[in-house]
């Protein structure tokens, strides 16, 4: 049960291992999926709250589209085609038929949505149109599978929405990526670099990608979410047109954003450490365990009456609290087990506590231990929570900005991205360079900041720099 | 937009038109799938929240398994393969390969668990294991799409349990359908009826099945929702064993149960009427719709202001409120536009209504249209939701009872069958009876209720009954 490999010097066997221990995740047998086990999509759920909230907030209400895209309107956005077919899974038989067209499995849904977007929409009075859907996609990746990270089969939210200007739909892509930082860093605790990906980098058949980058301990960055502006290229293949106020016809700007449920993988990396996972107490499955610790009958009874008068106030404010008060486990396996799967506080009660008519108090994050008199216990639970919360956040952040490092010769470069993290550097913004430091140092550029600033030299050709670029290797 | 069917001449063309009007579902371009728009998926988020409730009580916890299914695996319940593969979508080909082993989406998740959960429990401590999955499951189906009844793909929930003796799993079969149940009749406000499947329409590998039966006003049966006891047979085939108490082993016994996408259908067919939807007002995507009526800007404002005092409170107590202020629509469409989408109740203002200082309430259920003072306005919506919730189950129930006939003879069956209903029967229990009722009248038993009672003979055969049993014809 205890976890034999190290966060800092195994990092991907550590991340294997606690995932499946921690019962997270479990293998499938069909190859490349697996399973997402009750504490993890507990955590997406919490994720779904989360972002249904803002949704609504902006207009955004769910909807259905099917799973199966014909092979003949996937193909319809020519860019789009190529960039996802590669992965695409199909299907060839229904039943005992041979289907007369392939049927794709989505990859992403543009073009399931799309060709019934220009039924739905007529007149500028119908925009925005904004819908998300909350399902299941298959990417057909023949790397190997990572818990979270990569799977064939991964579930996701898409939103997809229809604009009179473009304007309008650069703000959406915007509102959208700031939804994603504030989930990220308010829910996850983990800190994240918005900016826009290059042309290489861009979503097959959009105008231009934003994304939501994040840095991982083993200093790779992996991508929380990203939002498009489709600009006007689905729109005329699918012919989503709509009558302007001044009586003319145009077609509607689009965008589309997603998250997905390697978010689950994201927070894992960011915060576990050797015992186990390390939940942010927002999204902690269960955020308070409590353990009676006795010897017979007698004191366990006790113990559980005790436990029972901090822990009714704290299910009242809303906690979730659980009592471990399982037969046949030691308090100290109990212990572990907790820890491994990452509840942010324990309430430990024994005879030493009862005595001194309080409870002992263990934080997940610093592992920190302390007695509490009882009239303290509940208001001191409670500022655990936010107080682990917040410094799970802050912690990372100092991270991140460790990870972050300005550069200016290829060497740098190079030094930096083999460290691990961020390596900041002047660009030219010509794609060969990219691509010559991509295969020289195994690093893309993972974003541009919004309103980057173009400071010395390309760090590849030694031309002036057109812009500031985030490189790094990734996930 | 006003229907040109009615639902009492035209039942089916009624319910296509309707579900389409009102902006339920849209087709897709792939044959025989649909997509669930924003009303229709609010709906089932409604449902969902209900029953993750009633789940979450009982210690269910929801996970998700992988959509496919090898073939190997699928085969390994000789007679739940040979039930589902005449509908079952293959994968063949993922990116540029060809599979070496076929892949089924999965048209039920049975095959995909329960390898798993072996893996999972191996103590009778493990028991009893409870997970539940929302998902898209794909039946290959041959017949003409019926939106909501009847698509290739649709969202469902599945549960899936394991217990240490029969009498757990039989209590966790009937415990689900008690389940459908409420939620059919609270939330909803449909009517049904509990009972238990014949050998010839139970779920292929089941022990037994139990269902909830509900009769829709085209005279046809709908089923709702079944729970089933899948005895051992399953677990022998995965070899799901747990060691008992007394350190001997045994196989668990296992259930699985579920609701779909189709009880939106079943809604729309109970309440609907010529003028469109009527939702229960509990699951209702707008409870209440404020129309201001008015010949001049002035007026409008002053109509909204007074809106604003009677619509702020009930936003607060947490009612759907939408304030219908759209120029360029006339109050008469909006009325046809909100009673189409089924709002259960109206305020409106105008001229006469303000010198009156009230406002006018109508409900959808009943057509009924009030004049309140401002002061009762609030409890009076208040009231009528509470009110139309109720009205519309007890009208259900009404017509229920109606459309069950006792019968004795096969001809007044046969009679009571082709003017549509359950008829209520005694029978033999002999599967070659029940066969021959289908091939003469259409109709099959939808139940055994639960503690039937034998009395007098087989509606078929004329020999002594055995139980009795409800017939309809079915969708």
């Amino acid at each position: 049960m205890p976890l034999t490999n190290k966060k800092a010097s195994n990092f991907s066997e550590w991340y294997l291992e606690v995932v499946q221990n921690a019962q997270l995740m479990d293998y499938s047998a069909v190859q490349g999926c697996m399973i997402i086990r009750e504490d993890a999509y507990y955590v997406w759920e919490r994720i779904q709250n989360y972002l249904n909230q803002l949704f609504a907030a902006d207009g955004v209400r769910n909807a259905y589209f099917p799973l199966f895209i014909a092979e003949s309107a996937l193909k319809k956005e020519a860019e789009h085609f190529s960039g996802f077919v590669p992965e695409v899974a199909w299907v060839t038989q229904g039943g005992n038929e041979t289907l007369g067209e392939r049927l794709a499995l989505r990859p992403t849904s543009e073009t399931v949505m799309y060709p019934v977007f220009a039924k739905w929409i007529s007149s500028h009075r119908d925009l925005p149109l904004k819908v998300n859907q909350w399902c299941n996609v298959i990417r057909w990746d023949t790397k190997t599978l990572k818990p979270f990270l990569r799977t064939r089969e991964f579930l996701w939210q898409e939103g997809h929405t229809a604009h009179s200007s473009k304007a309008d739909a650069d703000a959406q892509v915007k509102r959208a990526l700031d939804w994603y930082k504030q989930l990220s860093e308010e829910l996850l605790a983990v800190p994240a670099l918005q900016g826009v990906k290059t042309e290489a980098e861009k979503f097959p058949g959009a105008l231009y990608t934003t994304t939501l980058e994040a840095m991982m301990p083993d200093g790779k960055a992996l991508q929380m979410g990203t939002s498009h502006n489709l600009g006007q290229n689905f729109a005329k293949m699918f012919n989503v047109k709509f009558k302007t106020e001044n009586e003319t016809e145009d077609f509607a700007w689009q965008t589309s954003w997603g998250v997905s449920t390697r978010l689950i993988g994201a927070v894992v990396m960011t915060h576990g450490d050797d015992k186990g996972i390390v939940w942010p107490p927002k999204i902690a499955p269960v955020q308070v365990v409590a353990v009676p610790i006795y010897s017979s009958v007698d004191e366990k009874k006790t113990a559980l009456l005790a436990l029972k008068r901090v822990v009714e106030p704290l299910l009242h404010k809303g906690v979730r609290v659980f009592v471990d008060a399982r037969e046949g486990k030691t308090p100290g396996f109990k212990f572990n087990e907790w820890e491994l799967k990452g509840v942010p506080v324990r309430i430990e009660v024994g005879l030493k506590d009862l005595a001194k008519q309080g409870f002992t108090l263990a934080r997940r994050d610093t592992g920190e231990k302390e007695f509490y008199a009882e009239e303290k216990t509940v208001e001191t639970v409670l500022k655990l929570l936010d107080e682990i919360q917040a410094n799970l956040l802050a912690k990372a952040k100092v991270e991140l900005e460790k990870n972050t490092l300005h550069v200016e010769t290829i060497e740098q470069l190079k030094q930096a991205v083999e460290q691990g993290g961020f390596a900041v550097a002047g660009w030219c913004a010509d794609g060969r360079c990219e691509e010559a430091i991509k295969e020289e140092t195994g690093a893309d550029i993972r974003l541009i900041p919004f309103n980057a600033q173009a400071k010395g030299k390309c760090v590849y050709c030694g031309s002036t720099a057109k812009t500031t670029a985030y490189f790094a290797r990734a996930y």
